[in-house]
């Protein structure tokens, strides 16, 4: 992936990059884009595949066991270990993408009470083909359409509508995703998400978070990812997006949800023979990565507010959101800005309609806020 | 893993060790391992994580795109090209697992008619914890229990009995294991296995081979791995056992059957974000793999002739074997033996009641003959 | 159940008792109710176990094979062809429920494409507890929301929706029930119809009609049974309502679709033994079925204008509809109305707000225009 | 279905019409067939759909409420009351098919667990079309090819199969057939059959008793209904093969089981409108079924005795028997018996290689022993 298909796959999918953290892999290596690059766009750190052999090469353990027979030990032990701690929950277990995390939590929470509410605009309701229903035959209510998703009591309605006669249907299980991809990143605020737990627990209905981007609301005033993941029955936590994992996921929950879902790996075919590659990375970049991110989100807002006192910028802030941004750029501030922050290692999509979404990461701590301003303001 | 647990874990397996490739981990750095050792056991090269991530340095190529999005592209396709055409069949696809591979290649032969036969000892029926039956409904029907694969006639008369009255079922596909794992490696013979497959597509029955262990077959006169693939619809290829990936497996067929295995891969939850990992050591395995491994069965068997001729050692075979040996060694001989080889870098079972089982692979080659047989004779 | 019983499962089932045509039972056997009562209520003709032991009897062919096995053969056949001629398709099939039959169309039109666009208040997606989901992994997609259905432009947006990237899902079958009870009976008018077959054909997406009530739109001037089936792939019908079997259902369709719907029936224990006790009061309600229900709705609407013109009542009809009706009544008239008409052998539920719900059906024909009127009007 | 075709039916089944209590239809109204026919073939009565009506006629109750809503009330709730006391269980359910009590029983036995074992001669094996493998998921492992039951070591053994390493799977439930058809209608012997269930219950394993025929058990020495049934935790008994009805079936068991399979009869498409058609014929012909079952083998046994005194004739039963006989004819006494025994009203299968078969059923209290000798005899 060059440049130019970096900046299209990016506007593509709406400024948050699937699969940015690594596969923008050629992308790194060609001749303006190198380890000081900021990247105004993505999830987490893109890398070549060199420079993430020579990553995995650093992070490496020398002392203690790293492999795994087919999931068990090692790293892959280690990382399970170190997710369930971090996520206040009994056991974690790593599975080998997203959408079976979140299937198999789902089918195992619903367990004979196969209907589940969904986000409208979540992962789990629009990019997984069909999944749950196919092959866990759960039918996914979908609520709130073009929002981020139900109010507490949208979703009491719902469940109210579920149980009227003739044929009641008990609904099995909730599935929240927070923060949410197709609504910039807005994380659903613990108000109403507590609301919803209380009620689902009143009614025995189990709850489930899709966090594949829960870390990057670390940055949010208050949040706390062991508060926020205890309203929770199972919390999945993506590893490849900002945490330098090649492909995996981690769900989290009690001993007895995740016993099942480890059954349910293997029939899935999700039974890797060793995935010691991905734990090994994404343990590393566990280390002090929300003190990280929340640096680079404070620098964020060093430059916005630097900008936005220079003028011809304005900050479009997500309600709730977390990492991604909006910026209005005036005609003027727009001239000639993206080419002249490339030639100063800074990667920013194109504006259209004097509007350009930006993405906070890691990278943003390449620079600091004084050369970032220069490079913007051409300075 | 250290060289107790490995001998374990080898014992326990039936000395085919599914994971030993890689999975060997700490063993090969524990002192008396190295890169000189001989395994007279396991499918593949067992390799530490430092090991193997020095090989994936060193694998990977520098002037071409390696990495993949969600498993599109780089190493990831040219990997399915190259077995595509190894296999002689117009499309391959990577998989996470063999797991998937089979139950997916069986879903989409068999189509609307979810009956299939399958071999009682093969993987498909019993090491997958009845995930055919339980995420696409087939009744796997087992034949041959106790026995490599079933004969044509066996084969005939199944499909026949399924078709009797007064409810029919029409069978929609044939899984055929081969070389089997829980036979001691035994390929099913070329003759029996053209018969059911023109018996199979006589009767529109579509046919797969879980040919996991397929390459491992190269050193048998004659064999040739097209010609054998042409007889099946479908052909699954492990990547982890003896190609140096840590995880992975290929199923190729026509462009149809692989295009809706495609889209049941992500509805399975098999969508990885990258696999560039898996895919470029085992590009680099494939080069030569076959030279190399005809290289260490012939080395084998001028150890096995040479053992025979000291006397004391009698070498019994396995029926249509590949790379699994009998070793049945005289009391005499036994003694102190295991250790003696062990002192010289040269890893085998402990025997029981006289006999072990010996599995060649690459590793033969890092001695030559002579330094082998002083090892084994202690002289 | 008594007569009281009788109104409140009326009432609870909104005015379209969904099993009324036998399950009054009882009803009918109590002083006030006999072979003279005028229903205003329910799809067909309430009788009661012995009356429709009564009317078997009477309907009993006497010089042919009635009896069938395993629902070949008989009555039940003959049935079949009846239906097949009657909506125009190659085949019919009797199905022991209306439920049975919508899943079985929808699962076999959509074959390997298991998304659904239906109604979001049809009885596929709100009574039949998320059968097809559950069993057949299809997403059922609810569209239109508290109306009788989708616009032509609102299905092709859902069409168009569901093939975004980047996880295109094809729609494999739509399905549409007409008239909708939900919706007061409303019939979904043809040209509508029409535009969503005729975009459903040019993207190879198959529809089915759930047409339980189907044959209830005989009296809307230009239907034509055999033109509104012609455009969907599957029909159901359903046999119990207002033909007088107990229980059944009929789904017409092509050969090859019908074919597979046969071998799905038993597979989902829906072969019964023998079901001509059915087949037989069906068959011989189908005769001059549609000129009945016709002069019914004649004699319905002399009713109605005589009831206009002598003041205190209102017709409120519904787009579109069929045989149901709202009765607006002037709270003088309401006084002692029911239990007049009740007296008269006419029986109607008791008016909420100034309104209630009526149904016609065959029993209208049991008393003349000037009797009915009298009775309301207690002249 | 003529005298010929009859016969045809019943030799093509093996002796036991499936359906041959109602199905037979016109063959009762042929000249040579009438209500003083014997009938030394299939499990009931046969009868003409007029005969049935007749039948019907008569048995419906005066004074009680008979008909149901949807299966509940009248005559299906009080044969479910029926059932669930002669079985001795907390509930009973009216089902449309044995093959629906058969999946679901299964199912819900199984929950989480779907694997279960099963006889490989069993109805549930072969002639459900695979439903539930396609359905439910489950993996039914068959048992005894060839032999009417598993032994209780071989149900451990299987079970303990199913453990073990490395992907143990837990069997969930147990299916007996007992008495088995394909085996001559044997009754599984009630100490093996102990000796499974005290097994089962000590690992959690749930036991189905498919039961279809159960009451053709009743002329066994010692056997006793409820004691028999209550080593199994759900048990199907048929209604239609020789108590009256149509159709149906119906399931016994504990009050949770059977709530879950209550909801999943919608679910399945079972939930018929009405049902008192076959609850009102069956409960009619249970009173007073067993000793009317039981005089008739001991007419039968009579008969037996008198015609191996006469010499020519050899009876061979069937181990642990119930209602199935193989008779030997010598060459001399076959000559026109056939035909003799026919226009004495008896109807009998052509014997082959000096064999036929002989069901006993309640017809054969049509005629005394005397009438009946004489017309084998020819005296």
């Amino acid at each position: 992936m060059n440049r130019r298909e970096l900046l299209q796959a990016l506007a593509v999918s709406g400024g948050i990059a699937p699969a940015l953290t690594v596969s923008s892999a050629r992308a790194a290596s060609t001749p303006e884009i190198n380890e000081r690059t900021v990247f105004l766009m993505g999830d987490g750190v893109p890398r070549s595949p060199a420079q993430w052999t020579a990553l995995l090469t650093r992070a490496l353990p020398k002392d203690t066991r790293v492999s795994d027979s087919y999931l068990r030990g090692g790293a892959v032990t280690e990382l399970e270990r170190r997710f369930a701690s971090l996520l206040g929950k009994e056991e974690a277990l790593f599975l080998p993408t997203g959408t079976l995390a979140n299937q198999l939590a789902v089918r195992v929470l619903c367990g004979e009470h196969r209907r589940a509410l969904v986000q409208h605009e979540s992962h789990l309701y629009r990019d997984e083909s069909d999944a749950a229903q196919l092959l866990s035959g759960i039918n996914l209510v979908p609520l709130a359409p073009g929002r981020p998703g139900p109010s507490p009591d949208e979703v009491a309605a719902a469940v109210d509508a579920s149980l009227q006669p003739p044929f009641p249907v008990i609904v099995g299980a909730i599935s929240l995703e927070s923060p949410v991809r197709r609504a910039g990143g807005a994380l659903l605020d613990i108000e109403s998400v507590r609301a919803i737990s209380t009620f689902a627990r009143s009614k025995s209905i189990r709850l489930h978070l899709d966090g594949a981007r829960l870390l990057l609301a670390s940055a949010r005033p208050g949040f706390d990812v062991r508060a926020y993941s205890a309203l929770f029955d199972t919390v999945y936590v993506s590893l490849y997006k900002y945490l330098d994992a090649p492909f995996g996921a981690v769900l989290a929950g009690d001993q007895e949800t995740i016993g099942r879902v480890r059954a349910l790996r293997h029939v899935f075919g999700g039974g890797l023979a060793q995935a010691w590659p991905a734990a090994v990375p994404a343990l590393h970049a566990l280390d002090g990565f929300q003190e990280r991110f929340r640096a680079a989100m404070v620098a964020a807002e060093q430059l916005f507010s630097a900008l936005e006192r220079a003028g011809g910028f304005k900050l479009i802030r997500v309600e709730q959101g977390t990492h991604v941004f909006t910026l209005e750029i005036s005609p003027e501030q727009q001239s000639g800005l993206v080419a002249r922050l490339s030639k100063a290692g800074v990667l920013m999509l194109e504006p259209k309609q004097n509007q350009t979404e930006i993405s906070i990461n890691e990278t943003l701590l390449r620079r600091d806020t004084a050369y970032l301003v220069r490079a913007f303001l051409g300075a």
